[in-house]
């Protein structure tokens, strides 16, 4: 047996409370390497008389593989303890007949000596309610729609910025344009994405800003006047909020705008200003920007990337803090919204985060905190920052196979399931699963057009752990390469055709069994005939989903399919689905 | 080589700052797999154009051994960030010739295209100064000393309890024997523990209580009277710090002691008391109390262990945070005391223990944190909550070694770098190294009385990593089993000879090279020669120092040694050190 590749972290994804009454716990190892582990556990308190000596008394309770990763194998179960203390340590018994403790302080050889070595046991000192991470329910049974704003739909064309060009959804717009799309634009649909099925609505950026895009915030506590004022987006909520949606806006904490009054203020005033310690600045004056890949020498201060025009704010100052904590709690307070959307979230600083969370929750405390992340985050996911971020390690692994086949179905799969490995379950039942987005080309660019393909791996998502998210344009099939060609003006032509028709057959599927798809457990795996199967399961119902990612048909019965796509006369046809329910 | 055993984990003991710029990473391998190891890094904005294409740019540099585990090497480096961001990658070679990719998202073959798939960098978002680690420089520099008040010196008869027993080292105290010792007698000896060498003092509880240890507090607010009052104490700290020593106080704050008024209270209006929340309390009324492990049933209330005396607070009620963030911050600011000393710290909250950090820093910047956990707690020591613990997961290694031969010596090296790399390094500098305490046998009982052998492993912690802790009584080579054997009245007929003279020379040994044996590297090694090896390197500065745990003289050479034991004639004999300087 491999025993460097056993690995268990305490008070981790690999040992937390799920609930109030049982924590999960998780054993890695080398794949294939492990016939089967069992867990000895107690109070830690318990000692009872054997023959005359105190003796640690424990339960033994056998793991279940979870799942297999790239490199290993994933083991679980679910422990409980009366008295909220428990200690535990893993028994391994390899493929290869030797049996270990694998404990706190390292492997020993197996025997009631060494089972009753209490430094070894991992512990779980208490089960404090306090430090269990919860994550919002609702959450779990969210579809979302990303809405960018400036290209959804122009509902008001008395705010439309000087120069708007006509509606064409086949341009392919440049980075300065504008096409006038507005709040006013979406309230006008509201009522088709209800029929479509959505009941999270996230909003790119509504903020007075310099841009179309709104990344570069002038005034956090202002509705851009080309997309409406406060009193407009007041209606949009409540008319939201009456459809059974939720509504999540995006906060640029990381950085402000080069035109806001605060760093305008450090341009003109220089170290006198009284916003200079907003900012993280080297040297003054901070104007003409020194670019170093540019070999233009040190920048005089931290930006986004190394743009001028989006100075990085200093988040450890207390002044910062309140300033954005009073913009965070004011469109809580004031506009009830439900979420917010944190964008570069990895670069602004822990400790402001955990304020964050607290100002928030203390407001609205099923409140939901999304932060972006593109990388593993699990220092930002343990229930004092974020409840989930915007889930490109995890959907990259669908597109990789699904829409360019980079990876081969075992390799994604695998990769998939160490990524899920990376949370604890309730995190990865709120993780934001969208396939695309403002900042990736579309799903049906990626997938080199073939919208079979697109909808595969839509569908492939929708049965995943993790709330899925429709960016703006992909029920209209609509197409478009890295930003800025993917924000094209919204395809309105598609509305109920037969791509938003697929869809919605999706969203309703994800509605039906929200519970099984919120929250049951998840197995993914290739099977034999090469299909890829996703099983959910939770209490007593189970969904299978199969997918065909091989270029042959391949036969399959179900009976009363709940879903399909491609499929029938017991055969599942290439870029072919079907999901059926026991 | 052997894939499932790599492993890294950003932002962790892992990736952290060192300083405010330079970033430390590890990366743990298959022990003896890996032949070499480099990791690929730049700021993740680094784009030049390179044959018409954006590539990302990055430099890279070569990791060192930085120890051996039990089954794993450890490879490190450390990185600097002219512009506070990095990404980095691990390029892996192994023994058997063959070189991968390690990064965010799995292994990788290795080659320039996969090199440019960014998606598998491991991330330092930025170099957040609130965010590092920062542990008090005082504590690298203090050799702590540990006073169980009740049983170090009686300075004052006045305040001794009824039935208070003559003051007999040789006896052996039952549960509930008074010996009368008190701060008087602390205040009486502080020259002698200055002449000594000590720099810290640690004292087991002060506060009201019932017990002769204290452990079961009556009022946080009060100095047992049994011990003194305030104004003594505030003497004793003064007095204390115009010899340059510092005062660290134990705070109880799992549970109460069952003559609390607040308990009392509840034991006698129930559900009416307004102390109810303050406790876990599951059924009324609370006594007589039912210990499940006798089999009386679900006890009515959660206790420290499954004592009745010692109800545990609820510490997530706003009312007990208030009381006990009182308490901790009323010691500093009105007696300005050092640090605190945490009990049972790992079954109180993290939430609790942020709040309290955050107020005990607040008051004084520099002051220390130190809880009592026995198991790894990498959740305690991320800069939020406890600058170190009590650190008996490492120093158990040495006593299983030295003391008792239960490991053999590479073992108990392995298993002591596993420990040093379950920490961040400015976190391993601030440990307690303590071989023994109020709560386990003394180290020359458990060397089976073998002084030679005491001292032998007393001088090597010294020479490691955290900062060392005489248990009061080991300067005098006192014995004792388990509490309460090991809280003997202090044998002062010992003062000035020559056990308490080697244990002065090893405290002046620590002092001399305070900064390299405060923050230098470590290095644990078996030679082939049988003896161990402990290195400490700091800019060009090296300590030596060699050990022999074997039945055998080894041949050994040393010029102008700063410490030895057993050693002469160009040989170090068995239960010898020497320690060597260049």
């Amino acid at each position: 047996m491999e025993l460097a590749a056993l690995r268990h972290r305490p008070e981790s994804e690999d040992a937390f409370l799920y609930d109030p009454t049982h924590m999960r716990v998780r054993l890695h190892a080398k794949a294939g390497d492990v016939a089967g582990v069992s867990v000895l556990f107690n109070d830690p308190n318990w000692f009872e008389d054997r023959d005359g000596k105190m003796t640690f008394i424990y339960h033994e309770k056998t793991l279940v593989k979870l799942g297999t990763g790239q490199l290993q194998d994933y083991w679980g179960t679910t422990l409980t303890a009366p008295y909220r203390r428990l200690q535990y340590l893993f028994v391994v018994t390899g493929t290869d007949g030797t049996t270990t403790l694998f404990g706190d302080r390292g492997t020993r050889a197996d025997s009631e000596e060494e089972r009753q070595e209490l430094g070894n046991y991992f512990r779980m000192p208490y089960f404090h309610q306090i430090d269990r991470v919860k994550t919002p329910d609702w959450v779990k049974e969210t579809v979302w729609y990303q809405i960018f704003p400036e290209r959804f739909a122009n509902g008001d064309k008395a705010n439309d910025p000087a120069g708007t060009k006509p509606w064409q959804p086949s341009d392919h717009p440049g980075r300065e344009d504008y096409y006038g799309g507005d709040l006013q634009g979406v309230l006008d649909h509201l009522d088709d994405l209800q029929n479509l099925g959505i009941n999270g609505l996230y909003f790119c950026p509504l903020f007075k800003a310099s841009s179309n895009h709104k990344y570069d915030t002038i005034d956090y506590l202002e509705i851009d006047p080309d997309f409406g004022d406060k009193a407009l987006f007041a209606k949009l909520v409540n008319e939201a909020h009456k459809r059974g949606m939720k509504v999540m806006l995006d906060a640029v904490f990381n950085h402000m705008g080069y035109a806001s009054p605060q760093w305008l203020d450090v341009v003109e005033n220089g170290e006198q200003s009284r916003f200079k310690d907003w900012f993280h600045i080297y040297e003054f004056p901070v104007t003409p920007y020194r670019n170093p890949v540019l070999k233009e020498g040190a920048p005089q201060f931290d930006t986004f990337a190394f743009g001028d025009n989006m100075p990085k704010l200093n988040t450890a100052n207390p002044e910062v803090q309140d300033y954005l904590l009073t913009v965070a709690t004011y469109w809580i307070k004031q506009f009830d919204i439900d979420a917010w959307r944190l964008d570069v979230a990895n670069e602004v600083d822990h400790h402001f985060w955990a304020k964050f969370n607290a100002a928030c929750k203390a407001v609205k405390p099923d409140f939901y905190i999304l932060g972006e992340i593109w990388h593993s985050s699990q220092n930002w996911l343990n229930g004092t920052e974020f409840d989930g971020v915007m889930n490109y390690a995890f959907t990259q692994q669908i597109e990789h196979h699904f829409l360019t086949g980079k990876q081969d179905a075992k390799t994604a799969m695998a990769l998939l399931v160490d990524q899920l490995m990376l949370y604890r379950d309730q995190t990865d039942q709120v993780m934001l699963n969208m396939l695309d987005s403002h900042d990736t080309p579309r799903i049906r660019t990626i997938a080199g057009g073939n919208e079979d393909k697109a909808l595969q791996a839509l569908a492939f998502t929708f049965l995943q752990t993790g709330a899925p998210c429709i960016y703006y344009g992909t029920e209209m099939g609509m197409e478009g390469d890295n930003d800025p060609d993917d924000r094209k003006p919204m395809d309105w032509s598609q509305l109920g055709q037969p791509i938003w028709q697929r869809v919605q057959q999706l969203i309703a599927l994800r509605h039906r069994f929200a519970k099984l798809l919120g929250t049951g457990t998840t197995q993914l795996e290739v099977r034999d005939d090469g299909l890829i199967q996703v099983t959910r399961v939770l209490g007593d119902q189970t969904l299978v989903g199969l997918f065909n990612t091989t270029a042959q048909p391949v036969a399959v019965t179900v009976q009363a399919p709940a879903y399909t796509q491609q499929f029938g006369d017991g055969a599942l046809l290439p870029l072919g689905v079907v999901v059926s329910i026991s």
